[in-house]
């Protein structure tokens, strides 16, 4: 008898496993596929190495004016993707094995809840756990008109394996996934369009920002529609292509790719996952229904990470999964923070907290602050002038929100999110010493902007 | 009568002077150079510049394994500095036009305060304050039977100028200036080494890391002698060179080098900053004596940043500036909090607090926390694997100091630096959520290795 058998070897489910076993719990960890789950197999990691090499494209092509001539170069993408193995490949192996060592058994099969103590695997090996977690993710959602068919319509999945590189491709959606393959392919030497049927990119980010950085993806000569539509996709097989009618506003045209990437959201990765008779719900979408502990309705089988809803982010999972392995073994109620989150665009976005427009549409009253990227140190040192530090608190300086264009935004993030779960003021930044010269600095003048210490501004 | 005059226009003289008038004091800054002091004119800002043209060097030559296949490349010393120049004539213009803002009077010209409440510029133009803050800062040290000539024999000052690129350079003191101009002449094609009398490079910082980054800069190409001790300057006219006998523990040598640059520490620059009949004190090294709420035997007359004493950093100054300006007009005494401090090496070398071997000195027992970016998701995505994050904290899991290797340490610090500040436990940090993938997390398993949470390692 386990004390937690986890559905599902990604953040969610292997985070939680390891901190379980840490614990002295006895862990099973039940795996369809590969240990890591999407993030590490086809999401978070492989993305990121992509995106480190294709950085270097642009980096080089903007070398000239600091100096550095490079006279010729190309792109293997060959290279690129073995590269990206190798990051695979060795974080994979080092999760197997820390669960060699903290002793988790992991059994590889497609797992169901078949009692509300049984798991049984691949229709034939049951196991027994005294608590079950649902940690089985989310996979790519199609459109209705649009299915995969792995040669003109492809989705995130394929998109990453870099099978050959399009002349040219459409990419369905302006979210993080969207944005980011959008990159990786335009500087690949694709030429990538994204449509977005919603007014901005990123739909639900800070405007002011998602169009910052819309404007700088165009400059990067990736071509954005917003507020359009595609519809009556065509395969001439001939020409090796697809093509679409496209809708924008008054405007209407057709066009043709060499490849279509799907990138319109996620869906919970619930189906068949347990017996129906067991009083575990699911809501429409198949998003499995949680209470503020992260119990299903048997008490005993929790769920956390994408498949109980969005947000969609491998670290919700992995902190979701640790705080149901201190509820099971020290009855520690689950914690809801503020779940930052970031895109890993050329420049990153990283925002955490209300929006000017969640704040706008709940009629709280905010201050802003703001700090641009070109008046900083740093940026300025680094060449990188092209972001914004925007800053939501509310009429008395509380933090709300933190958005954050621009370079390592992700990594200065840590600290706004941290002050905003504690309700911290504007004000009590001031005394914080960022070092000179830092991107960090941007931060305390935005906040600075609000708590009335600002100095470059 | 201004309400301060701040002798020296760098960060401590320039910021300070901005959040005194933006509270609506009358605002006077006595200048002899340029605005900006040593950090902008001559310092962070243009060794950060500098060394972003370089990076670009090291990134071109690990560009094949990440699949980008550079052909050709050089370097155009002038475009580098050009390019360097663009961000500090940008920067210097920024703060002259912040100064015009915010009514703030620039006077140039070299200050004396000859009496309580006045300053002389150039020994003819009285101005009167009813507070002086000295904010003169410092500059570069030499060595008793070594003088700067500007030839064989150069400071910081000149090596940023980039005049030339000689074939081989030696640099006394592997300090953070030393350390930094040594990459950027290393991957600007000179051969570069490195002498310490100390033991370790960055005497004072945490030597496990300290170690771990001489073995890097050692595979950058960068000879480094630490416990060594070079003399017997001579000057070679004819082959335009300079040669040293070397010591480093039984082993004597004799080298020599087409330049030496000294990066030996600097010296406070107070010479001929007050008339000596004032009750202005400072130590035998000139370093200005000033109480707890940095006023000088002068109630009314300052002293902040550099010219008070170690340590010497940009952020120190502003801090400090800032702090006596709140002091000045609202009484509120000055606060001191752990400066971080952040060498930019490749990787980057971040720091604040307490370190093992000072805990060791002071007989604290401390716990200590390691993640390596080898383990990192992120680190191995960007493929920055070389690097620590070391967690000091004492008994209690209170932290006390944390240390940072690896790719965008300083960036990565604030946080820490804020939770040492408040006193914060280790504990405290299981629930900031990070994002996935982050150089952040390896914070967060650091500090868990204390706390009890970590899950990677």
């Amino acid at each position: 008898m386990y004390d937690i058998i986890f559905l599902g070897g990604g953040p969610g489910g292997y985070e939680g496993a390891l901190a379980a076993a840490k614990k002295g719990l006895k862990i099973a960890v039940v795996e369809a596929d590969k240990l890591g789950g999407t993030c590490l197999q086809r999401g978070c990691i492989p993305t990121k190495a992509l995106l480190h090499s294709v950085k270097l494209v642009k980096q080089i092509k903007a070398a000239a004016k600091s100096g550095i001539k490079v006279e010729n170069f190309s792109v293997d993408a060959a290279a690129v993707k073995k590269q990206k193995e190798r990051v695979v490949n060795k974080l994979t192996k080092g999760i197997e094995l820390l669960f060699k060592q903290n002793n988790v058994d992991l059994i590889y099969g497609r797992g169901k809840i078949t009692a509300a103590d049984t798991v049984t695997v691949n229709e034939e090996r049951e196991i027994k756990g005294k608590n079950i977690v649902i940690a089985s993710g989310s996979k790519p959602a199609e459109l209705p008109f649009l299915k995969v068919d792995g040669k003109y319509i492809i989705n995130s999945d394929t998109a990453l394996e870099l099978e050959d590189i399009p002349e040219s491709m459409l990419i369905i959606g302006a979210g993080a996934i969207g944005l980011e393959m959008g990159l990786i392919y335009n500087y690949l030497g694709c030429k990538v369009t994204v449509v977005e049927i919603l007014p901005h990119i990123l739909p639900g980010s800070d405007i002011e920002l998602a169009d910052m950085l819309e404007k700088e993806l165009k400059k990067q000569k990736v071509k954005i529609f917003t507020a359009a539509k595609v519809s009556n996709p065509t395969i001439n097989n001939e020409e090796g292509s697809i093509s679409f009618d496209f809708q924008q506003g008054e405007k209407e045209w057709r066009e043709s790719f060499s490849r279509t990437l799907l990138s319109v959201g996620r869906i919970p990765d619930s189906r068949g996952l347990f017996d129906e008779s067991l009083p575990i719900e699911t809501d429409k979408r198949g998003f499995v229904s949680v209470n503020a502990n992260l119990q299903t309705g048997v008490p005993t089988i929790f769920a956390c990470g994408d498949v109980v809803g969005p947000p969609l982010l491998a670290h919700k999972a992995s902190h979701q999964a640790i705080a149901v392995v201190d509820f099971i073994s020290a009855g520690k109620p689950v914690a809801h923070h503020p779940i930052p989150a970031a895109v890993f665009t050329f420049p990153e976005f990283a925002s955490v907290g209300l929006t000017e427009e969640e704040a706008g549409a709940k009629g709280i009253a905010i201050k802003i602050g703001r700090f641009p990227y070109s008046a900083g140190s740093r940026s300025n040192a680094i060449d990188e002038k092209v972001g914004l530090v925007k800053i939501i608190a509310d009429s008395e300086n509380t933090l709300l929100g933190a958005h954050i264009l621009g370079a390592e935004a992700g990594e200065l993030l840590p600290l706004l999110s941290f002050a905003i779960a504690r309700g911290m003021k504007a004000g009590e930044f001031k005394e914080v010493v960022m070092i000179h010269p830092t991107l960090s600095e941007n931060i305390w003048e935005a906040v600075g902007e609000i708590g009335g210490f600002s100095i470059h501004i």
